[in-house]
């Protein structure tokens, strides 16, 4: 077998193993946006010139929006620009720059599964520092503690991924600060980050820390995860190294029209925030007895819900018609939790009566 | 500097070393149908429900399609089929499968140059088997003694990147007799694939062969270069391999929808084989003083022209207008050589007239 022996161990995503969806169940597993993209980015495709498409995407409209969208908080270049098929191929192709064998990536617990699934796959380690409490509240000054001049490569994703969670800015500094000191790059994967303003974003950093690298993805707030567009943000120097292993021509040329046009939406992306709050807010109040509502931020849609006995969470709500994705598809969670995705407001109702009926007192 | 090393070294890629093409040149150099995708294709964009890009592309046109598509030749199944973003993301895909330090793929000088740096990217080391003469044509023998039990991959882009040339399926069927005899993959890069017969391809292998990877993109025969899309063939296996390491959602949705309506636009890929045919025989009754053409399928739209002389023959071509890739790019070749792939009928006798004057004896 000339195959790599990290290919033939077991791996989880929980793309992969999240129970279908059907008419008659209510998604909540998915990190999208249940409003779905803005009605700019379907004009621009409904106006694309089909002609183009014979060619290899070669134009920069993606590249200048994000510029411009960017242009209060950064000073971008599109040097500074690597787009990507989905940020996930971005994620990947990051790793395979710090792929080392045996090198290590640190990380908060829990995370985005598909990253520390690929840097195992990509022959690295990852070690993930413990949550600072019950609520998977995370541990900034144990990653401080973590964190050492062989580290290759610190990962964050912000706001969480499963909770929903936003590390306040002085911890993000705190972590950029340390890192820069010791050599260290980390990665700041903000895919649930247009859910909350851009003055939370890393990207406000990017002038003053050379180690930084900020992912972005068109799948979430901007709703256009049918798409498969997302971008990072680093110096010129790591845009250059990447694109020596990076297929040459990422994303498509109808979607580089499309981003465009969805950033030119002005405050489409924060524009359910509120919707959102009200949900979470609720299913606070209908919760208590055997679930809780775990701490998160309540403009992002994604959310922890835990059960207080030892059940398989993911099977309770979807016996009452609701799909949600398992927390035993994240590291250190187990199947008393689910991520849930909050729907749109005229699904909130559908959702409360299920929560209700699993959080009923045994 | 916790890079890899390999990613600090210079790497050479056409796509990025080719000059632009401006509207007062004509642009040969890339690999790309000069007619374009069948209208059919565009017909299902247009169709196409924009509601569906909220969610993660999950719908199988695409699969279906393909399976579709080759049953005449070969009895696929979904899972023996992974769709891309690019047929060139698939072939960085599966170098990560056979990526363990230092293994050996093999493969024919000249080869596709992104492969060949890809494999360097990953680690691994690239031996090049010498053309057989100085029309590069593909030395089968030497390749079989080269083969042994270590060789990882075997890679082989068929037709052939640069020359055009179409490997004999006898010569085919040696290459995976002997490679499955030593437990050796073969990887058959068929991105030019669409413009010659279905019955040319070694998916017609597929059932015999459980060391059989094919690889096909919709970038070239059914101009789609713009849409970036592309699929690899192998055994349920190896893909479910090679799902652990790939964005679980490749290929848009919108995309899907398009490349399976390309598929049934029947006979289109091959459609133009006989102007193609006729600009390459204009191509050598035009030449023959201070350029060859090199031995060539007809009815594949690239090929490559060589100057007697030491020059820049890319330059050469530019300075009449004609931007080509030069053979420098290209293990093997140098810069008295160019990648050509000849323009739509309209445009051949602006491409004559250049290649006239470039000949002229000195």
């Amino acid at each position: 077998m000339k195959i790599r022996s990290q290919y033939l161990q077991a791996t989880k995503s929980y793309a992969d193993h999240t129970p279908e969806a059907t008419a008659s169940i209510l998604d909540c597993s998915l990190g999208v946006n249940p409003y779905g993209p803005p009605e700019k980015a379907l004009e621009a495709i409904r106006a694309f010139d089909l002609g183009r498409l014979g060619d290899y995407p070669h134009t920069h409209a993606a590249h200048d929006a994000i510029i411009r969208y960017w242009r209060e908080f950064a000073d971008l270049s599109r040097n500074n620009i690597l787009l990507s098929d989905g940020s996930v191929s971005a994620l990947y192709l990051i790793n395979a720059l710090f792929a080392n064998p045996g090198a290590e990536v640190l990380g908060f617990m829990p995370s985005f599964t598909d990253m520390i699934v690929n840097v195992g796959m990509q022959g690295m380690r990852y070690t993930g520092v413990a949550p600072a409490d019950a609520d998977y509240r995370e541990n900034v000054d144990a990653m401080l503690d973590a964190m050492n001049m062989d580290t290759a490569l610190v990962y964050i994703d912000n706001p969480n991924n499963p909770t929903g969670q936003l590390l306040p800015k002085e911890d993000l500094l705190r972590v950029l600060e340390r890192a820069k000191e010791l050599g260290v790059y980390v990665l700041i994967d903000e895919a649930y980050g247009d859910f909350v303003d851009q003055s939370d974003s890393a990207l406000c950093y990017q002038s003053r820390f050379d180690n930084l690298i900020v992912l972005r993805t068109f799948s979430k707030g901007f709703g256009l995860a049918g798409l498969r567009a997302g971008y990072l943000v680093t110096t010129p120097e790591l845009t250059g190294y990447m694109n020596k292993s990076s297929n040459p021509y990422t994303m498509n040329e109808l979607t580089r029209e499309a981003v465009a046009s969805a950033m030119s939406a002005a405050g489409y992306t924060s524009s359910h925030g509120a919707d959102f709050a009200r949900t979470k807010q609720a299913l606070r109040e209908n919760t208590g007895h055997a679930l809780k509502l775990l701490v998160t931020d309540d403009r992002v849609p994604i959310c922890t819900l835990k059960h207080r006995e030892t059940v398989d969470l993911q099977a309770l709500l979807y016996n009452e018609g609701i799909l949600t994705v398992s927390g035993a598809e994240f590291d250190c969670m187990d199947e008393s939790c689910v991520r849930l995705r909050v729907p749109a407001a005229g699904q909130t109702e559908r959702l409360l009566q299920a929560v209700r009926k699993v959080d009923q007192p045994a």
